[in-house]
């Protein structure tokens, strides 16, 4: 029966938590319900603890495993390599599987710096000009919702854009019992609330409407100053207390990132990402406000977007809570019938879709990383205010 | 690395359309998130037309192709029946293969008639005693909201069950052009809404309160008396203008099915089953009303249980928003962080789950075919009722 | 600066509880945000006992007082009878007034019996032809998202109707140990949750769908069967334990009414108004499915409505969740700037504009008694069913 | 009847336009819902129009007029001055009035300078030493809801506050075409959205909270620079077109406010009041994250408080939707049964209820002008700020 079959493309993936668990499933998944020019293979997965990696394989179906990434990228029955792991190790990793002329997909965000984003970026260009590519993993773009509410702004049905509010709320840390993980180290995550989770918002905000932020004025706080070291995420009240013998780290990261921005066009917007907003938990919100129509959404509800139609007969005005699961809605024609919702997983398996169908073209799957570049000058632009009583900081233009 | 994996539980399917895509994509996956005594495998997979059903099996991944579904009970390499056909098929393949010792996965309804159905519960209880198990496709018991409203019940938390109401509600056929298809002919579908949704309602009701119907009164209704042959369902307005040149055919289900019920235990109830609620897509709402709380739930908002606790401090009730997506409650922490919804699918997931599960502890899974037979006994009395001028009906008890 | 003020409309209340305390705020308030040709006029309010009378009368603005209904309707200084008693005393208060010349605002449900009702509606009709005017206060007819709803469906925006469903949800009867009152006593109420709260489904289901309920087959149930004599309403929870040595009486009306229904016109419905749906404390909910679009209310949410416009564009369906607040919308424009809400007693406001009206326009203000008799009709209907095995009832026409 | 009636506190009014309106209806109304120490009698209405203020005077109910607020001053039968007019008025008229021992109730916000205000308190702490009391209409303090999330904060149930998200959107200003009015008018109104909306949204937050604003980074958007002069507002779409000939006048005021703050006790905050935000009515939002609850509130949904309680059960954590209308609640007890909403306008009625009851137990009645000039110092530093490149600027503490 195979005859036909696309040719596969075979897959390295470096790192195996919750985002490796969540690439897995989409490399299994995407041709299952995409037409795909290629069909991934899940032939290696590197990690550094043997025993770690070689669960994970089994668990997540990888074909083989590796305890050093380099190995991966020497391999030659590897196509692309998966990037997976902590913001501090992406730019050596990438870099070298761009070098090696494998294509690359990278967890965002891109890098803990500009620098290295900036490298990246530039490695990433030469390397498409080879027909190597690389792609950043905002992964909520794949969103269906998401989708077609930057198709709404595309096809000028929200008119002039004049606002955008983003919140990206969590609760997860709102417990100061709640033990350190690497996500409070600024040497491994770069920041804290702002760029696990504000970083999403700063790219849905650019994607969806179409505009990049020019200048923004913010304030960054942490609540917990240090935390437990050992133990696991269990949700309020459910960690031990801390007495005098606990061993204490300290959390080199914000709790909460809040700031003002500009967009080009003239557009303002305002930002909040935090993970102590008790009772939140993932609500990745965005509103776009036009001069002739608005789309507001919530991950929490993640099949829906409101949107309002400026246009509608006078007496009819109000938000449309559109059930993103019809066929002429982005994506969800491949899976179930009307009405039957989407999960969080179905960005990456769209995610996958995406890139691979880029690959196939031969065209530059998006975000590049050029793109996610941007996001990182943002990032860097709210910790250089929030460093310097706030005052306003201009976004210098991507120059990669 | 294999020494150690689970022995597989070879699975032959029969049908591949909608519901054959859920249950293949469940039997690839459950192992991937939930630890299993045995890993499924995709041995073969039947249908009547050859190039389809490979095409088929191509895209969903199952191994070999069978056109007759005798074939896939004769082959000693297969454990496991899934039947993922029309209801008027069900009984034929679920004995036959039950009687060949196979285990056996049956959509729901169970079958058309009570009959059929009597017998299907009388042969699984025969096969049951030799370890050769049956249960039945009622997947959306094991929507994580769903699980956990029943086992609030079940603690005690709602107190005495006064009050049902279930919905649900879908729209495809308010077009009076939507076309003729298998599920509009008496013959193979056994009824229209009533059987196809209400069944899921008639289920889940019993289910979530823990009480079984003991007598209804009903009305059935369809509005649109003949529908085009041939076409696609592509949503309202979307169809072509039926002319006079326009082959037509009779609809023998009802669009709508409405009726009232008493449970055991003195609770009364009301349910509706409708393909014709404009702007519903697959609101299946459960409310149950107890004297100390109640439970709401619509799976167009399928990560969330709406839970009114009467014992919460007098000026802070009302129904508490549970996103159902934590650690603690039913089947989400196998998935995703806190906060990151499921899907559609991961019912059918979470179903292979609780069934192999089940069948390596040689235990019973749930929904039995006589827990399924109840639920045929209702549909039964529904349209006995509105046959008869809505006559109260008794629910005679399952005798299989 | 009073030359060119309109006359008095001089009202006579009879009645001063709950109803009697949403009226008299209408009468004091319509004038003030309404342009009317008569301005109402507090001119005599009638109760049993004097002293609760004389302290209502302080209170709620009223310039005298009479212990006896029938002498209001003696005294030619009175305009008009509004009725707040409880449904026993409707008939001969109502048939009273009208003969005595006087206009009649009369409390739902116009009746407890459809004799009493027909006798009203046939008084009424007489009164008409002399310039008398008779209306019944089903006020929720004047909440605005309502009557929008009803424009909506008269301007053919929902096509033809094929659906209803109404719910009226509350609470306050769950408690077991909540006190008997003459709202569970049917010599005063005639019924209890289907006469009380359901009379207003009916009532709206009939004015915003435009149809007549031909048949039902309904269920009525009370699941507690006395009550503690004495105390007052809390909530749950919150009264005291019943003992021995409580005094007990019997509740003599439904706690909960269930029923199904057919429209003329071929529209199906189901309805279902209750006290004992724990957490839902004045859920009057109300939604109509047509063939072009839907609309969904819940009181609870008094100021939206939704709406389904099956014409929207194919991406953007979706109920419009309209703040019914815009000049554009009935009777809001008189009020507060867009998006500042109404409350529950601006019902009762709208009802004093709408029929001061129509009382210096000489016209019929709505709804008529005769209108009236048809929620009768119904309710009678459900009774005989629910004591007849559910057996489907036919409405008999109104012959009034 | 009336010798036991309460003294009359005679009002005298000052402008007569939707704030006016708002202000009679609940002079007329108070006493009739709440027990109060004086009955207010509504004796007086000042406007510069006599046509106009007589015709109000007629409609609202206000016994004689006068074409100058400083008659009313000057009248011994006011007890009360009510200061309805634009915000550059304040300062004058409350400062005559308290030297002339007049009670004072002035409109939001307090003037439209940090010195006017600061005056203003000054002169009212003065008065207070004698009895008399001036009191700032932050009108949605009384709010049952916003009142019942006050209580639990100060009850602890919240825990520590942490994080605080205002928003006040609405959209009346999207239609560059919509005219210009005084409050476009910097020199009437001193600021735009910031100080007709924003003001309410930071009384309400620390009213809340219960903390204090210490600083604020702020960022102002005027998006149409010009509008033409006359016209009404009619909403989006309903304006003439604006051509070469229509006369157009300077925006002189923010269209949007964005500001991220601290709080003492270390908080944070972030604030936005736009009346750009198309689709969003009267959306005055505020959430409060604190380390054991959180509570959510939107005007556009008045009755509701969200609560999420940390110390629920751990499988039953959920906002709370309560329906703020029980006997329990704030206010509420005083109207009409469970469930039964309130609108706008209560925020105003309650208003005058805890006024008059100051003023009868001779307390300062709360807003004071003190509690009034803090915000004042926000609005003061936000300018400040958005004029300086949004760099931090403390907020003086409050020196009246």
């Amino acid at each position: 029966m195979d005859q036909q079959s696309p040719p596969a493309l075979r897959v390295g993936m470096v790192g195996y938590a919750f985002m490796g668990a969540a690439h897995s499933h989409a490399w299994r998944t995407a041709h299952r319900f995409f037409e795909l020019p290629f069909i991934p293979e899940l032939t290696a997965i590197a990690g550094r603890n043997r025993a770690g990696v070689e669960q994970a394989a089994e668990r997540m179906g990888w074909k083989s495993v590796e305890t050093d990434w380099r190995r991966l990228i020497e391999r030659d029955d590897i196509d692309l390599i998966d990037i997976c792991t902590p913001g501090n190790t992406h730019a050596e990793i990438a870099i070298a599987a761009l070098r090696a002329g494998k294509h690359v997909l990278c967890e965002k965000p891109l890098a803990n710096s500009v620098a290295e984003a900036r490298e990246m970026a530039a490695v990433a260009a030469e390397a498409a000009r080879n027909g190597v590519f690389a792609m950043c993993g905002y992964s909520y773009r794949r969103t269906p919702a998401l989708a077609l509410a930057k198709r709404m702004v595309q096809d000028g049905r929200l008119g002039t854009i004049r606002q955008v509010r983003a919140q990206y709320l969590q609760d997860w840390l709102t417990d100061p019992n709640a033990p350190l993980t690497w996500r409070m180290d600024k040497t491994k995550s770069g920041s804290g609330a702002l760029g696990d989770i504000g970083a999403h918002s700063i790219d849905t905000a650019q994607f969806v409407s179409g505009l990049n932020i020019t200048g923004v004025s913010a304030l960054l706080e942490t609540f917990t100053k240090e935390r437990p070291v050992g133990g696991e995420l269990v949700g309020l009240g459910g960690h031990g207390e801390v007495t005098a013998d606990t061993p204490m780290g300290p959390v080199t990261v914000d709790d909460a990132a809040l700031f003002t921005a500009r967009f080009d066009g003239g557009a303002i917007g305002i930002f909040e990402a935090t993970r102590t907003a008790l009772g939140r938990k993932n609500a990745n919100r965005l509103e776009v406000n036009g001069t002739l129509g608005s789309v507001a959404f919530d991950f929490e509800d993640m099949n829906f977007l409101q949107f309002y139609d400026g246009t509608d007969a006078g007496d009819a005005r109000g938000f449309h809570r559109i059930m993103v699961t019809e066929p002429v809605h982005p994506y969800v024609g491949n899976w179930w019938p009307t009405g039957h919702g989407l999960g969080y997983e179905h960005g990456f398996t769209h995610q996958v879709a995406d890139l691979v169908t880029a690959l196939g073209a031969g065209t530059q799957p998006t975000p590049s990383f050029s793109d996610a570049l941007t996001v990182q000058h943002v990032l860097a632009a709210v910790k250089d205010s929030a460093a310097n009583n706030s005052q306003w900081t201009t976004i210098k233009g991507q120059d990669a």
